[in-house]
C-alpha cells in the first residue's frame, strides 16, 4: 500500500445526492468491470511510441543528467527562459507557478530562479517587453518544439537569437541556447546543430504527455525544485494505476464518471477549479490534456480551466442556477502557508479575526460544493495534503492517465490532433513556404 | 456617422457558410424585429438603478476627478494595489493588461505605473509574496467592495492594514488605503469612516458593470492612461447601440447571434478567443460578465476565455473536431508593434524571415477562422484597428450593452446573482458571523 496519496471525494457526484444528475452505482459497475481487461491492454503497450510516457517516471539516470545541467547553468546564468507552446510549454509553466507563484521574476532567487515563459504567441509585445527586463548576457533560452517546425516559438526563438548575437557576438551566442526537439529533422535541429547548440532530444512522447521528461524538469531543477520527489509522486500515481479495483484506481473512477456524464446525461461542459491561486496554471495544462487528447470524431466534453474562491464572484451563479450541462472538479490544497486574519473588534468584520487564510479557503471550497449539490449539480474533489513536488507528480499523473483511461471509453486515440493540421497547411502558404502553395490558393478564395 | 469604429465580421457565423450550424437570415431578421422597442424601452431605464453604467461615458467630471487624484498619489508612492475582487478587481485588471502588458510589476514606472492585484483569493500565498516585493511605505492600496462585506478582498485588506501600521504607525497608516464602497452599510465603510480613509463611494451599479466607474478608472489613470479616451470609446459605442438597424447596431447584432445559438442550436458554449496576448484579462472579464448575467433559471451558455494563436496548441483540435455545442468570437487587432522575424537563410526556417510578427498573428487568425468555417463551426470575429484607450473603452461597452441585449432576449434580470446567496450564507456560519449560526448547522451536516 502506497502511503501519502491524494484523495478523490467523489460523494457529490452521485445520484445519491444530485439526483437524475448523477451517475448510479449501476452505471459505474459496468464500467468498473472492464477495468482489469483495459490495465492489461495498457501493460501491453507501455514501450510503444507515446504510451512510453508511463515510464518517465522510471527513468532516475535522466534526474541525475538534468540536476547537474541545471546546476552548471545557475552558475553561468541569472534568467531561463523557456520558449514553446502547447505541450512544451504548460508543463513547465505549471510547475513553476505551483512552486514559485507569481511573483518569481520579480522575487528573483529568493525563492526560486527566475523562470520566464515566451513563445506560445506570435504577438510582438511579449517578446519586446521581455527583452527590457533580462539582462541578455545572463540568460539562457530554452527552445522546444518537437517538430521543429512550430511557427510560434521559432518565431520568437529566430528574433531573440538576432538579439543574443548582437549582444554577445555570433561566436559565443550558441553558449544562450539550449534545445529540444526530435532527433531527426525540422528547421529547429537543422540550425542547433549548424550553430552548435546543446541538444536534448525530445522524449518519443506527444507534447501534452512531456511535462515529466526533459520539456516540465530541466526548467524546474533549473528554479530549484526537487524533480526526484515530483517523480517519486508520479511514480506512486503509476501503482495506483495498476490497481484493477475501480474504487481505489482513481484515475479510472475520474475517467469513468466524466464518461457517463458526458455519455448518460449529456453534460459536455467539464470545469477543473483549483482551490489554490497557484494552480492556476495547471487548470491550463489539464484543459490542454484532456481537450486535444479527447476532442475528435465530433465528441468530446469541454474542459474549463476555473479558479477557487474567485470564480464564486464569476462563474458560480452560472454553475449553481444555469443549465444542468457540467460536472465540477475541485482540487483542494490542505496545508498552506500559516497566515491568520488579524482582529479588528467592535466592526462588522470582527468575525474573520482570528481565522487562518486556508482555514477560510477550505470554507470556502466547503460551502461551495455543497451549495452546488443542493442545487443537484455534481462535482467532486481531489484533494492534495500539501502543495509540493510529490503531490504535483502525483496530480499530473493521475491527469494523464485518467485522459488514457477516457481515450479507451471513448474509443479515440489521445495521442494524435487531426483537426488542426489543416490551418498549419493554410499558415504555412500564407507565409509563403515552399511546397505549400495550393493552400495559400486555396485560403485566399476566402 | 462615428468614424473609427471597430468592426465585427459575422460572415462564418452564417448558415450559407456553417450550413445547419449557422444563423439564417430569416431568423435573424425575427429577432431584428424588435430591436427599435426593445431600444425604447432600455432608453426610459437609463436613469433606473444597475442600467445607469450607461451613463458612465458621459461623467466628465468624474474623469478630471479621478485625474487630479492620480497625479496626487503619483507624487506620494510607487506601487498602487487593488483590492477586489470579480467585478472590483476584472475590469481594472483588463485595462491595466492591454495597456501595459506583463510585465508592470517589472517595467516599474517605465510604461506605466505599477499596479498589483490581490484580494480576488484567501490563498494566503499572493499576500504573503506581495508583500515580499513592495515596498509598503511607497504603496497605496484601493480597496474595493461594493457591499463592503465581502470575504476575499476584506481578509486580505485586514493582514495589509495590519501590515502598513506595522511599517508607518497607526496615525499615518490611513493615507495608505483609498476605499470604494457602497455609502450606506457595511464593515468596509465601519472601519474606513472611523480610521479617516478617503472614501470614493461606490456607483449604484452592479460590480460586473463596474469598469467604467472609479474602479476602473482610477488605477488606470494611476496607471497613466488617458481615461478620458476610454469613455470616449464607450460613448461612440453607446451611439452606436441606439441605432435601431440591426446591422449598424453591433452589439444587438452579436447578441441575437449568441441567442440563436443556445436557443436554436443548442449551442451551449460561447468561447472568446482575443488573438492578442494581452486581451487574455479582457476574456476574463467578459466571462464575468457573461456568465453571471445570464447564468440564471436553467439556462444561459457558458462563456469560455479562450487565447489565440495559444489555444490554437490546446483547443483548437476540440473546437473543430469535436462536437457541435460551440460558437467562437475573435477579437483582432490589425496594428500592433513593428517587429520583424529576422531572415535566416539556408535554413527549412527561412520562409519566416522578413514578416512581422503582427502580420503571423492576422495569418494565425485567418487561418483558424477558415478551418472551423471548413468545418462547419460558427465563428465571428470582432476587429479593432489597434489596441488604445479608445478602442478598449469601445470593447468594454460592446459586451456590456450586448449582455443587457442577451437579457431581454433570455428575459432574465442580468443584474442580479441569487445563486451564490446560499454559499455565502454558509461562509458566514461556518467562519462564526453572528445571525449567520443556522446555516453553519444546515452545512455541517453534510
Amino acid at each position: 500500500m502506497i502511503k501519502n496519496l491524494l484523495k478523490y471525494n467523489t460523494n457529490f457526484m452521485s445520484a445519491a445526492k444530485v439526483g437524475k444528475y448523477g451517475f448510479t452505482k449501476a452505471e459505474l459497475l459496468s464500467l468498473a468491470k472492464i477495468l482489469p481487461k483495459l490495465n492489461q491492454k495498457l501493460a501491453k503497450k507501455i514501450s510503444s511510441t507515446n504510451f512510453s510516457f508511463r515510464q518517465l517516471p522510471y527513468e532516475q539516470k535522466m534526474v541525475k543528467e538534468i540536476d547537474q545541467l541545471a546546476n552548471k547553468l545557475k552558475k553561468r546564468f541569472q534568467s531561463l527562459v523557456v520558449v514553446g507552446i502547447g505541450g512544451s510549454d504548460l508543463g513547465a509553466r505549471a510547475i513553476y507557478q505551483a512552486l514559485a507563484g507569481d511573483y518569481g521574476c520579480c522575487l528573483l532567487s529568493q525563492k526560486a530562479m527566475a523562470v520566464y515563459f515566451l513563445g506560445d504567441t506570435t504577438d510582438p509585445r511579449p517578446v519586446a517587453d521581455l527583452l527590457e527586463i533580462i539582462d541578455l548576457k545572463k540568460t539562457v533560452f530554452y527552445v522546444v518544439s518537437k517538430s521543429g517546425d512550430t511557427i510560434e516559438p521559432l518565431t520568437n526563438f529566430l528574433y531573440l537569437r538576432e538579439q543574443v548575437v548582437k549582444k554577445v557576438g555570433l561566436k559565443k551566442h550558441k553558449e544562450h541556447f539550449i534545445i529540444t526537439t526530435n532527433d531527426k529533422q525540422g528547421g529547429l535541429l537543422q540550425i542547433a546543430k549548424k550553430e552548435g547548440y546543446l541538444i536534448l532530444p525530445h522524449a518519443e512522447i506527444g507534447g501534452r504527455y512531456s511535462v515529466l521528461s526533459v520539456n516540465g524538469l530541466l526548467p524546474a531543477a533549473w528554479a530549484g525544485f526537487n524533480i526526484k520527489q515530483i517523480l517519486a509522486g508520479a511514480k506512486a500515481m503509476d501503482t495506483v494505476c495498476k490497481n484493477d479495483k475501480y474504487l481505489k484506481n482513481l484515475p479510472f473512477l475520474f475517467a469513468a464518471l466524466q464518461f457517463l456524464a458526458y455519455k448518460k446525461r449529456q453534460q459536455n461542459i467539464s470545469v477543473i477549479m483549483p482551490y489554490t491561486y497557484y494552480l492556476r496554471d495547471f487548470g491550463f495544462w489539464a484543459k490542454q490534456l484532456l481537450g486535444e487528447s479527447l476532442g475528435k470524431a465530433k465528441r468530446g466534453f469541454t474542459p474549463i480551466a476555473a479558479l477557487g474562491p474567485t470564480d464564486q464572484h464569476s462563474q458560480m451563479q452560472l454553475y449553481i442556477q444555469g443549465p444542468y450541462d457540467k460536472i465540477i472538479t475541485f482540487i483542494q490544497v490542505l496545508k498552506l502557508e500559516n497566515l491568520k486574519v488579524p482582529k479588528y473588534n467592535n466592526s462588522e468584520l470582527a468575525y474573520l479575526g482570528g481565522h487562518k487564510f486556508s482555514e477560510i479557503l477550505n470554507i470556502e471550497h466547503k460551502a461551495t460544493a455543497v451549495s452546488l449539490m443542493k442545487n443537484k449539480r455534481p462535482n467532486g474533489t481531489i484533494i492534495l495534503p500539501e502543495l509540493n513536488e510529490y503531490y504535483l507528480g502525483q496530480l499530473f499523473f493521475f491527469f494523464e492517465m485518467a485522459t488514457v483511461y477516457l481515450g479507451e471509453l471513448f474509443r479515440v486515440n489521445v495521442f494524435d490532433q487531426p483537426g488542426v493540421e489543416q490551418s498549419k497547411k493554410y499558415m504555412y502558404g500564407l507565409l509563403g513556404r515552399k511546397g505549400f502553395e495550393k493552400y495559400k490558393k486555396e485560403i485566399n478564395r476566402y
